[in-house]
């Protein structure tokens, strides 16, 4: 099976989790997903990405982070703040970011 | 839509995030994730729970808690320990375990 949870890092590190209700909208949204992973996976305090939605519409996304100065590049990151802009215009009918420092973390892998 | 996101609570608070990839075992699995459902929401420091997987099988799980007393008891609780055991023998190829304090967070709702 090779899809993987992201892993543990060394704590402490930063994680946001954006979890998220889309509208019907989906212009434009596919390929400014793209370009958004293109670029925080140019942060050079990137650590990883995970993202899952339900049948019936929560979506839930985690990015990690080796800083905080990391994450603020990516939030004030101009292409990233226009997305972040028409997300409230058009792409989402509610979501919720939460911020937070990893004190933390252990991960588990079955013996193959 | 009567879906919605946990919301934004006041920070700090405490978020654990679980990342996991299940084994085809599913034996006792919906019943026990049902109780753990229970428990936790028992948990008087309790804030909110909200999952997802993908179609390929990567299931993020996030919960929310006033503060890390309330993570502890929930940690510590004898059902959730023998589930969590039971996970690691049956019920999970791999997981990731994150454990962090929210110091920022912010909701949005589309106007009705």
């Amino acid at each position: 099976m090779s899809i993987q949870p992201v892993p543990a890092f060394e704590p402490p590190y930063v994680m946001a989790v954006f979890s998220n209700v889309r509208t019907a909208d989906d212009s434009g949204y596919p390929d400014t997903l793209t370009r958004m992973k293109e670029i925080v996976q140019g942060n050079p305090g990137y650590l990883g990405y995970e993202s899952a939605r339900t049948p019936d519409g929560l979506g839930i996304t985690v990015a990690y982070f080796r800083n905080h100065e990391s994450l603020t590049a990516w939030r004030e990151d101009l292409e990233h703040q226009a997305a972040m802009k028409q997300g409230r215009n058009d792409w989402y009918e509610s979501y919720t970011l939460h911020v937070a420092t990893v004190e933390r973390s252990h991960g588990f892998v079955r013996n193959g």
